[in-house]
């Protein structure tokens, strides 16, 4: 095994979530059809306990741990979606969770997270270094980090996703599609690659990222990692990474097609269109992959599944996004 | 047979609908179980075809009829959701759909309905009368009229619903609930209500009404069909109907519990709550037994199960829904 996680660490996975995650189906509607000129199937993994996919690689994680570690409880640096994916599989598991986030995060998201339980630390993302305060409190009380991708639990649990989307493929005779990936540090995107290659090896996995942040669309190119110019400033915070993971990227480079960007705007009117035709709230990063589904020239199969990665967004920012259909 | 529609009907709907309507789950949040301060489940047919459950009595009542008749097209009056469900179900058949829309009704509506391969007629509320004109087309086409709720295969169709719900309330081990149901004329609710009566007896459907507009609850206790004052005013336009069905109230009298009234105000809270925690687009009508749930004082059971019955809502009135919470 040369990769972080193999298809049998996902298939692992798969049965430690049976029963806990929840199974989304493809859905789909014959307007986006008609605006993508394509068929569209969506993944809506915003229906995932606490609104993202993330739930699925912590409830793993934290499912693997043998129980005198757990019992001490995990620790996890997070803006938003595994932070709350984190807090709730420790609460499902009856451990307790500290989770590190930047005091600027999304209001929604530190409350949610608070609420399933967490110990919420806030830090300044310009005068403090959260390494150095997960370091110290994680060394202090005896906790386990759990990063957000760079972890092949995590992207094991991702990685059940994939197992999903090959099974509904399979059984919708779909052989060549593209399956577009909203991607940060490239847990989700390196977790279905891995399960498409075993069970649905036709179907290619793609990373969507915003433009201006595409630091895995420019490693894949390079062929070695590249960062971002910078971490903030894009209305994507779910998918803003500062490179691909040490784990994931040598999956990425192995599987992947190539990547694709989206604006800002594309992501926000993408968030509109799944609300009039999927009854569906996205959150502007996990409506990237979406975006590009419809409005990027990148994309050349009949068919494309995108997964629609998260919905944790406040109402403001929602309300800018049915601002662009009004 | 006694009812318009028996457990026999609804079943022979469930294998029509196979493969061709959305299984929908059964939803939570633990954020929604703290709120309401009882267990919630939810049934989110805001995400089936057309956003809405009917197209599932749609789907039922198209696949029913023998192919020559079918292939005549059919006509239904509606300006909404039962529009949408037929015109997409019609076409899913190959067929063709007359739908006759009133003139003022929103030109979002009337697109979608278009654009699902409906012919759509308009008629002026105040000059013409659109059962004269719905007879004339139907007589003049040999169109077959698909009513909205008070027509046997619709209510089996809807009724598919309830065996979904007492299927995964099994599943649960749930043998004791409410379940809530957004009510117009009946039809999703006689259709629950029959068949939560063979697939789990124990559970109770109760309908849910717009306060003010609660013809069936006051039919209810009256044991006899009462009217509305009004038929408009009430921003749940999806669920107001002059009185409740002469084949449905039947089934309605004999099955339900008590009903239960909301407040536009409750409604619009629940479609925030929905946003929030469920990542799903709700419309005031289709937020109503979700509202109930988590604000009814009239709910005694440990747990109860919400039908979300519908999503068509503008963006103007989800915004303004999303200010409740803002």
């Amino acid at each position: 095994m040369t990769d972080a996680c193999t298809i049998d660490d996902i298939r692992t996975a798969a049965r430690r979530l049976r029963g806990h995650a929840r199974r989304t189906p493809l859905l789909s509607s014959p307007f986006l059809d008609d605006l993508a000129g394509r068929r569209v199937l969506l993944k809506p993994e915003c229906l995932q306990h606490t609104g993202s996919f993330k739930f699925r690689g912590a409830y793993n994680a934290i499912s693997a741990m043998d129980p005198n570690t757990r019992a001490r409880g995990v620790i996890a640096f997070s803006s938003g979606n595994h932070a709350q994916g984190v807090a709730y599989a420790a609460a499902l598991h009856g451990t307790t969770s500290t989770i590190i986030m930047p005091a600027d995060a999304p209001q929604l998201k530190i409350d949610n997270t608070r609420a399933l339980g967490a110990t919420v630390v806030l830090y300044d993302r310009d005068t403090e270094d959260r390494d150095d305060i997960g370091a110290r409190l994680a060394a202090d009380q005896n906790l386990t980090l759990i990063k957000p991708f760079d972890n092949g639990y995590v992207i094991a649990g991702q990685g059940t996703t994939g197992l999903e989307i090959a099974e509904d493929a399979a059984a919708l005779d779909i052989t060549d599609a593209d399956v577009l990936v909203c991607c940060g540090g490239g847990g989700l995107t390196s977790g279905i690659a891995l399960a498409l290659e075993a069970d649905a090896p036709t179907l290619t996995a793609r990373p969507v990222e915003p433009t201006g942040f595409d630091d895995v669309k420019r490693s894949l190119e390079a062929g070695e990692i590249k960062r971002n110019p910078a971490t903030s400033g894009n209305i994507c915070d779910a998918i803003i990474t500062p490179q691909p993971g040490d784990l994931t990227f040598p999956i990425l480079k192995r599987l992947c097609g190539a990547g694709l960007t989206v604006t800002e705007d594309q992501c926000l009117q993408a968030m509109a269109h799944a609300f009039l035709r999927l009854k569906l709230v996205l959150e502007p990063g996990g409506a990237a992959a979406l975006a590009a589904a419809l409005f990027s020239p990148g994309i050349t199969t009949d068919t494309v599944i995108a997964t629609l990665s998260g919905g944790n967004v406040d109402p403001a920012m929602f309300t800018r996004a049915l601002d662009t259909v009004a």
